[in-house]
């Protein structure tokens, strides 16, 4: 049965389902305006009871999540919402073992779920320019014992990351957008990208630097979490939640210069008319031996008469001087 | 730069953005409707890039993230959606290390992201009555590399669990509250207690079975996903979208005839009330040196008059005899 | 231009967007924390401007909506949303001249708009047990000057509603499955009927009612609005919302005894199964002149046979003994 | 009773739950894949009953709502989703007698709406420049006896509506910021302004335009309707739901040159630090007799120290000179 020690992190719920994060200090206190408790009383017990404080007021005492621990960090700043930091996770397929750049550290919040992630295989790479949210991660991070996972960097990530071939990157950074090419080089083929920003003009601008870039399967999702009232004979939704933490964004690194990626995301319709563009081109340029056309933009292809010739792409013979 | 090797899984995402895996195969071929594509064009070939079919028509070639395989799996049930497997993972606190038993197993969804979340050396332990299930779910978890994380058992759970003093126990069986006396025992004190259920019914029959037995912190919630189109001039939300996978129900295990579990539940103005009448009855307990009143029902305590003597309870002498 | 009168209600909107409502008085003051405004300042004046308290604080005057109006209401119960109370009018098919029932009157929130909605040639017939609130809404829609379009009752609805072939009847009762048949009988054919419950486990109880009774087209529904912050530069939802105030059920009425009530709300392939089953007995009818077989009940056909004989239902002959 | 006639709309609901409307023309037919329906089984009938195919299946007769008239019609473009006309009711305050703009027509969906609301005292007004639209929603507002309550112009908006003092004007155009000063014109002091659009870019844009001008009380919200299943034993949402169809966008028209509309809308820590550069400025003024500051820009007044002076805005005396 595992047994609370000095120096472990203990989640109290009051009767009004508030939660306080306590560190475990032989005789030490905590404090509520409903009286308080002795830290002896948890010390070397197990968690998943009760205790009182002395005006007969029970409080819930339990293990803390990890998303306890990151909703209770001292903070510089927001500190990210457990229901985007699950997607986060999910979306950039982390996994023991796995290599993730990540700026800003912020408070270290994202950071300690990353690294709980990864280990112990794994690492994070965190980078942050503000000198007071280095120094809180770094401090929160020792605190909750995750610092071997963790690279911290106290930089500005304009010249680059100092990584390669990672797995993930992921920018919770104002303008993202200026960072894409270093967030381009850092990453392995095919590997996962993600950001979080606050407002629709953010995600438009983002969207515009990923689409001028070699990045794929683009995807903007909000995370929504409905919570109901736990009572069975009068079941309904909680009066009140959430409306909005972030847009999230997703994309994966492409190859530069890949030759059909353009072509890849158009819609059916367009890659057709562009395809018999390329055909009548081709056929053109065999009877002239004279260059083929260059790749059009994609919104002025849908003028292009689409005819039949699509099957033809690949069977019209270069051009041969000799 | 990682390379593909045969044997590898790749996602191949067709301009529609429709998503496909295959195995590669030296030799092998892939075929759509669009043309068909060589699997030797992908094998010892870095991944992030298009390949064509003959005619013309550009797959994006991507490494599959465990969401990928999950959605792709072979099935004899309904799959569990990503969105749901996440925040599930989040909520039962797991990480590299922690031991959680699941039931059912279903086709093994679920139980590879929690493999792939708990390993190198946690385990999942994973409990599946029908036998085409657990037969298919037993071959997607072989085939995806991740047998040595699971042990999967082919067995009713009505006689309990083989584990004890596990993390976490998730529940995705139709009729959970048959089986909470099981998940508590598995349940290490404090551990983490989920479960999944499509209708609101499921969901007050389950929360009556929580409330009956030592479990506190509960929480019932969904997870909505809302995804935008990526067009940054024309910023705007999908159409349509997921309303409803399922509802899911969270809990902590709590020491059984925990004195004062029932007390800290109560609302703040019962909890007053229900202590006044604790002392009222302990003073005459004291008086007549009978024994105290028996806890009452928690919605039978509303009437009780709420006499300023809470602080009282805790300095009422017993009653001796001597 | 339209000026103000005494006696006219105004919306006045705070620097903080808080709304309040008052009734223009001659030699009036509306006092708050920062300073008051005479009411003489807009007694006369057009509306549409703002106003300053003696400190300089400028507050927005505005005519109010029919909303605002409910949303000030003096209440002894919970008044309805706009959200909800808009769909409920345009679900209920209401417009100038119809004429509704609504149980119970509540404060008269909703039976302001409904008036305002079927005026001036329609009728509200609204009923009311608790003399408190029959008071209440009655003073307010006199003095909102709605009343030529309501009849009040201080009634319980038990006995039945005075009226028949209304267009639409809207049950806001803590148990409406126990009116269904006063609602029934009060409804035209074809008739809407609407109800509002704040919990699952009462629309579960409605919609056995319902199912029980000839109603059709029967739909549950939510109605939720997400606001968003009106930043142009940095556009982005608010941060909370209300998550839930209540379901909405709507049905329509169907005549009693209706021959293919049951069976046109079988899904297609029941009803194809149970089809093949009357055309079966009436073979084995015709051959016996036995009488056929009786409606069975829907979940029980399911396993017939899905012979391809629908077509014939109509064609075989009836049994005549001659 | 009711009883329908020729020429009646007829709301028949399919086995799967499919509506479709026809219109009862006698020894007309109605045809689908399961066989037709004779119109003369309904005229001379009551609505509220199942008519039955050839073949035995059973449709649902009912009087259609004006939503289904709607979702119906003949169009050349979007039709309008009911959710979102309920709600642009309810925020433009419409009810019968009220006058409104409302540009473009498009195919007369919103349009019959509106004029079903304010009819018979009031009048839409309702612009479209394309021919074709104009004339398809001409038709279906005469097929829908709505006429007398829409004046339908076949014009463009740039030079401006020919109505004064309208209670509300609606604008659902491509580009609605072009036309907010004759949206602004045509409004009564304090009417109400609304807009429709799909996208989060074309917001900005409106809320750039709208805080340019005499406009107050800015909202926008997007509406969201959450189906169930109707099935009481297993009552869960729908699978999917429509996600978006438009931003609502609502104003309400302040008069020009209001001094203090700018103020107004300044967050309140804004406002302070504003009125107190005032007094400092009337103080400077006062001792030499100099213009007072101009109204600075809203976001450039953070910097100034807030002097508890606020309270002098309203005594310091004008300067005189004598």
């Amino acid at each position: 049965m595992s047994i609370t020690r000095a120096g472990d992190l203990v989640l109290l719920i009051s009767p009004e389902h508030k939660r306080y994060l306590i560190k475990l200090q032989p005789g030490g206190s905590w404090f509520s305006h409903r009286g308080s408790i002795e830290h002896d009383v948890l010390i070397g017990q197990p968690l998943g009871r009760t205790v009182n404080t002395q005006h007969g007021y029970a409080y819930l005492a339990l293990e803390p999540s990890t998303n306890d621990l990151i909703q209770d960090m001292p903070r510089t700043t927001q500190i990210i919402y457990g229901k985007d930091a699950a997607q986060i996770v999910l979306r950039l397929n982390l996994y023991p073992g796995r290599r993730i750049v990540e700026a800003g550290t912020g408070s270290g919040g994202l950071t300690l779920l990353l690294a709980r992630t990864v280990m112990p295989t794994g690492q994070v790479y965190s980078y942050e320019t503000r000198p007071e949210s280095y120094a809180m991660a770094r401090d929160n991070l020792v605190e909750l014992g995750v610092q071997p996972y963790v690279t911290l960097y106290n930089e500005d990530i304009s010249a680059g990351f100092h990584e390669t071939e990672v797995d993930a990157c992921f920018l919770d950074v104002r303008e993202p957008w200026l960072f894409l090419d270093q967030a381009w080089t850092t990453l392995k083929g095919s590997g996962f990208f993600g950001a979080l920003l606050p407002t629709a003009n953010q995600v438009s601008e983002l969207l515009t630097g990923l689409e001028a870039r070699p990045f794929g399967d683009i995807a903007v999702e909000e995370v929504l979490i409905r919570p109901w009232k736990p009572v069975p004979a009068r079941l309904r939704p909680a009066d009140r939640m959430l409306a909005h933490s972030a847009f999230l964004i997703f994309a994966r690194k492409i190859a530069r210069d890949d030759p059909s990626l353009k072509l890849s995301w158009m819609p059916e319709k367009k890659q057709r008319a562009y395809l018999a563009k390329q055909v009548m081109a081709q056929r053109e340029a065999a009877r002239n031996c004279e260059p083929p056309l260059e790749m059009p933009e994609p919104d002025k292809v849908d003028q292009v008469d689409e005819v039949d010739a699509v099957d033809e792409v690949a069977t019209v013979s270069a051009c041969r001087r000799d």
